[in-house]
């Protein structure tokens, strides 16, 4: 009965973790959390995905470099780096004399929605197994280094990065907005200057929130993410940068 | 105790139900189901994705058309159209004086992750409380589509859709490849010839597999992928339509 409680509490107080203390994760824990993960849905069970672990120590100082050494992923003793991967499915189709033509958009997307949810799956198991994970969405800014630190061959993108370890402390609470928000029924109802105010008004509210703004000597919550955290030319740059590595790849868009 | 088998369990034994019963899924549960899944990971707590729900029989017709009529989506009583979207968070931004410069492929990409990882939360949450779902990989093929039958604005993009519903009868079982050929330690090892004969012998031999070989009447299982599921001349020409779209819906890249 404990356990019914405790799942059911897990889905909305799960935590990101960034803090990790200095446990080792058993092989045999993690090689059996991957292999749980990959029984999540897969686009015509292809299982478009691979999963580099990093454990060395001086591996993972090179790949926390190419994450601007945030916290995550110099304290953490596992980095298990998530890639779209055709190339292995296109091999296998070479050597069967069956000719692949899996170098354009909808493929690449096909990866990326299958490493994603094989991700995601995975942090789901380990989460529930007394892991803590933080995802590293600086992965795809950087994908070219971290392709070439990894060896990663043609049709091998890395997409997301999972720190993992067992937590040290405990983890900050943030909230999500009103469910309402998310969701619409038949149509996308679009929203109203009064909606996006019911919408992020309790965001906006919150403790994290105002420091936040505080810190970074800004008016309001939506500067820190134009102006600090996800700027334009940020942003632009970052896209040219890996854009131009899945074409060299070898996806044609 | 019981609860503790079942949820080791469902790891590895939960299926992809294609075929629902005629009960309603309640509203109440929808939406509760929807907020837990709110709660996982999400790039910046930005949360850059809205759902769209469809019950109404007319409007899942016209869905299903889009979705090529493909039993799940005719089926289910419910599909859920998870969309990328940056719309609510620019509109945010831009009421309270905040330069956006998310209409690149970087962010493009976060929404798509954010969307994926939503998805598939729901999915674990829906399956576990006893729900079928089917992920609906159409969903990108006609995004131009199914983006005018349910309204879309601006930097709104349909990525996944789930067909859910409560499972009639059992669904079939379907193997996973090898973990060992999904993980590498350190750096990637690329695949040698025996490799590839170790990854894909177990799938080849499947009974699902020679009957989709027989049923096509083709030489091997890897030729009904390349000429009959995922042939290259309409992997690009959806990628054409996928690429003009998220174009036309303010994403340069």
């Amino acid at each position: 009965m404990f356990y019914i409680m405790k799942i059911e509490n897990y889905w909305t107080k799960r935590q990101t973790v960034r803090n990790f203390s200095d446990k080792e994760i058993l092989e045999e824990l993690l090689c059996s959390l991957l292999e749980k993960a990959s029984f999540a849905p897969t686009t015509g069970n292809m299982q478009l995905y691979s999963v580099v672990v990093t454990k060395d120590l001086e591996n993972r100082k090179k790949l926390a470099a190419f994450h601007f050494n945030q916290p995550a992923s110099v304290s953490a003793p596992v980095l298990l780096t998530f890639c779209a991967d055709f190339n292995r499915f296109i091999k296998w189709c070479e050597q069967r004399n069956a000719e692949p033509g899996f170098d354009n958009f909808q493929s690449f997307i096909s990866a990326m929605l299958d490493v994603a949810i094989f991700a995601q799956q995975f942090n789901t198991i380990a989460e529930i197994n007394g892991l803590g994970c933080c995802y590293l969405g600086t992965t795809t800014y950087n994908a070219h280094l971290i392709a070439k630190q990894l060896e990663l061959p043609k049709f091998v993108i890395p997409v997301v990065t999972l720190a993992v370890g067992y937590p040290d402390g405990e983890a900050e609470y943030v909230g999500r907005l009103p469910i309402d928000s998310i969701i619409h029924t038949e149509k996308y109802k679009d929203y109203s200057q009064e909606d996006i105010n019911d919408c992020y008004s309790e965001k906006e509210s919150r403790t994290d929130s105002k420091r936040f703004i505080a810190e970074n000597n800004k008016e309001n919550l939506a500067q820190v993410f134009t102006d600090v955290r996800y700027p334009k030319s940020q942003n632009e740059e970052f896209s040219k940068y890996f854009t131009d590595f899945i074409k060299s790849q070898g996806f044609k868009f």
